[in-house]
């Protein structure tokens, strides 16, 4: 952490400073310019100190902070790339993994098509949502219970591994019961109850990125599922809220870089919740794929005239077999072919 | 709703349109144009239908929401303001309310310290975190319990009335033994489940908007504690996450405003928050006073260079005194003085 | 435009917003539904109409734009693309075309060098900048006058169209000399008075997206040009400004498929400005190619750490070389093999 | 500047860095961690050099700028504040000043009504647009020379100081004949070709904040002007570009307090363009004035349902004769009285 003081500020605030650091634990150097005193802090553990400690000093201009705030996520801890595996699929391997279904389990009906759909083109993995965080209570909400039954049912016949999301700490065991990957919102992301709970469940965990939160933000949360012992964490970039309304938000594909050269968690992409329309979510999907994502969570229905929810944004199913034959394209071209259902 | 045809759409297209209107109970009316044809549809109840639901049919162009999509919190659906009344202070009335304390409960001489020399300013309402939503898992979590046993000798001894926030559903009746008040902080803002409980409960509640969302998203998520037949809800404007970075988050007074023209809601402002820098609140309080917030939510510790969190942005006694009477002044100015305590 | 009355608006309030649709030669149609009238205004012309005209009259609670405030650059206006044809290159035909060079041609040596080595490596244009818009005024300004004279200098060696920023509507004639496409940066965007020159002038145009700009308003500002009869007009996605800073910009590869949707005009794709760091480019350019953009800009040094300006998001000659054969790979993938040189 | 080495960077590395440093005649010192070494890059002029000279170099991880990039602007520079004075007037001063008139200037009558009107109601400046920016060329463009003469009119008349904008560097003797203070609009702030030229002519400019500059970018291009030589500079804030819609612009009143710690500019806020609706203007101009606006400029239309633009956030002189009112009692209050004319 590197403390600049003010202009001309006296000997003794530096001096407050220095003992504050040293007695925090951490080593000080001093780097006296011919105005202003620059205190740089140092040891691996300033990360874990909030830059506010010193910045609330009298004296102090500013604090900028060089050890990042996360720990557990950064590839400084650990470096080679964590893969996840489940029921025989890898995440983070070489091959990139398609995950599609609908946003809503709607019925047995609806779902189990659809899984058939998406695993005839190659999907891997089946996602559909029992529990729904809808922005206003007048929308669905999601079958719940019923949903998850009809989701166990259909992880049954077709033998997907299955992906759906979790709101409530009190039901994640029913939900894992079921669900082979339990997927946080992006509204949940900074929903600590939640993540410290499903850090000590150790079931594997999609976390996709807040709204607005910054990759920092995304990777120092990871870390409240990694500090309690769980280290099998996806994260996804599901995009970010900008200025931008032609599109629903702005799929950051920057950030998929960005957490390959700092984490060693894969990453998967939402082509879907970020286009907000059919017609704009292959372009995004391949782009991700392109850019290096570990895989894709696509948005299929039967029928998305009458989907209950995200119907806009969800392809059909001949649009997600086209699509399939473009991303294994892709694949092939940058050298990580899709993973194939074992 | 308005439902934007593409051009030259065929009739079949328009009529399926029509019908799908006519099928959820809604009136319609077409404009023909002389290339294009306009839907409009029509009825109270459009805003708890998705736009979705017309935009994913052949040969829609766009679809646009006229009616808003919350409905409880809009001053449509009640004309008057709405008054919170907590232990004879009444939020959302000609009074501003000025609540204030330290962000985390440290320790009983701290916050009682801090209640004192806050009170005999002239705040009404005491703030103080005991379960504390942090970035990550390696800073300061709160007292949790600890802090609640602290926060109710304090309440006693003073007599103020106090506001908390909480996390976790499980702890809404623990909470409420002691607050007068409960907080739902940025971060939860779309925690649906811990908002369904918080309405159910009935116990007065500050919904914070959330970093990244719109006004509208923010009275919505309004209807979810509405809904459950809670009336006693005030909204906090904290700032907005842009990309200015000189500030902790950007205060948005205009939210103020708007609130204001299309809610019946009290709707406070946390300079603190938004500030991240003590040197920088008093600017923001005292501009979201005269913007016409119905209070403000402050940080103040006795010693700002030694808390455990939020430091940085925390007044002083001193700073808060000045503060108050600038406070004082200004709202004298705009007609409604201070509230004073009962 | 869609006019929405207030709840039980008198009838006086909804005559003059009719009368006033009539006088700017529009048709009306009225919705009269149980509580609320809706006024469509009618009529191709709408979209050059402010919707301020309406949403200040008495009465009126919303003004609803449904024309786009484009209307040249429109796919309404022509459904075909446009092609812009530059020596033999087409922009905006089948083949992506790659564009690579130094951010500011610094010697004649440094120019020369990056030409041939990104010819030889598949570029097809030859970018450098001799007038740079720079953040502070103590930077470097590029070279200017002499900076063009090494630019065709160049040029002539190597047979390689070039593309060169304008920054002052007096040298519009000077740069267009040497220049085959002259570009308008992206703090340029809305300098209407260069964009109205360059309108006139009819020579090749990229236009950047402003930073803050929706796509809307870069479709509209394209407006400027195509409206004074040049339509030799390219845009550019380079990143827009949003609140994660791990990259200098966020690139938004969403609006490239939204660009094509919405309008005829070619689209490139900047992944050096959005990126600013020479390990992220990568990734971003492959992104943006396989999202569909008609080619790319990509900064190259001979020695990146001896840059005047932007070393840091400048590629090397090998890391170039390594990128030109991954977006061969991918280009191949997506059915849409790069340009090469005639 | 602190530049971060990686993890083991070698020594070579290390040197290299430091070696740069020196060669640039900035001082150095190193920083020896346990697993990582530190460079401090001291000297008063490290602002000037872009952190990108070392962020290119091998082994390093991250820069951080300790010194601003601005200069000139900052209160460093120049420890008290700027008052720029134009015809008796003081901007930065004590007491603020408070501008007003119509967007754009459409008739003699027009004008002149306004500026009666707004100088008997306490506004000491006069504005108006005779060159108007448009985000359509199918818009208003403003009256131009015509334009012109009715403002000197005006002026004339009233006896009042005139501001207005200019667009295009040919116009600035044009306009500085009549205008007083010349404004650069947000779409111009970083058109470096203007602000070079303005800042030649020395006449006293107002520098608009651009819709997605940060404070310090804004700062920083007030370095143009100040570098050549003009000292006659004021700054407005005038809302930012952020995700929310219901307001045109996100007005940062957190921008005024920065700035008046960082820099002696003057700086005002225009509560007119960032509300977008004259219903939200009064409070944000309350707000403004109450966080320590030097002044504020706000836009006033004898009819503006008539208005050729911008007549949706244009007051009516009973509007504004209120609003004064307002303004008079907070300016009073935070111990500013108005200015008035002389």
């Amino acid at each position: 952490m590197i403390v600049e003081m003010k202009l001309r500020a006296p000997k003794t605030e530096v001096d407050a400073v220095v003992e504050r650091a040293h007695s925090l634990g951490f080593e000080v150097q001093l780097n006296v310019g011919t105005d202003k005193v620059v205190v740089a802090i140092l040891g691996g553990n300033t990360g874990r100190v909030s830059t506010d400690v010193f910045a609330v000093m009298p004296g102090v201009e500013s604090v900028t902070r060089i050890m990042k705030p996360y720990k557990l996520a950064s590839r400084e801890f650990r470096p080679e790339p964590t893969v996840v595996r489940v029921r025989g699929i890898e995440i983070g391997g070489i091959n990139p993994v398609i995950m599609a279904g609908p946003c809503s389990i709607e019925t047995l009906e609806q779902l189990l098509e659809t899984a058939e759909a998406v695993k005839q083109a190659g999907a891997v993995n089946l996602r559909g949502g029992a529990y729904k965080p809808r922005s206003s209570p007048f929308s669905f909400q999601g079958l719940g219970e019923r949903g998850m039954e009809i989701l166990s049912d259909v992880k049954r016949r077709t033998g997907m591994p299955v992906i759906t999301e979790v709101l409530d700490p009190r039901h994640i065991e029913e939900v894992a019961r079921v669900a082979d990957i339990l997927q946080v919102g992006a509204r949940n992301m900074q929903n600590f109850v939640l993540l410290r709970e499903l850090g000590r469940s150790g079931y594997p965990v999609v976390l996709k990125r807040g709204l607005s939160a910054t990759i920092v933000e995304w990777l120092t949360t990871a870390d409240y599922l990694l500090a309690e012992g769980n280290d099998q964490v996806i994260l996804c970039e599901r995009g970010i809220r900008t200025f931008e309304t032609d599109t629903r938000f702005t799929l950051d594909i920057g950030a998929i870089g960005v957490v390959k050269r700092n984490s060693h968690l894969p990453v998967l992409a939402d082509p879907s919740h970020a286009a907000g329309h059919y017609a704009l979510v292959p372009a995004l999907a391949r782009g991700a794929l392109a850019a290096g994502a570990d895989g894709l969570m696509i948005e299929v229905h039967p029928n998305p005239v009458e989907a209950l929810s995200d119907g806009l944004q969800s392809l059909t199913f001949s649009d997600f077999r086209r699509l399939m034959g473009e991303l294994g394209q892709i694949a092939q071209a940058v050298g990580r072919p899709l993973a194939t259902a074992v």
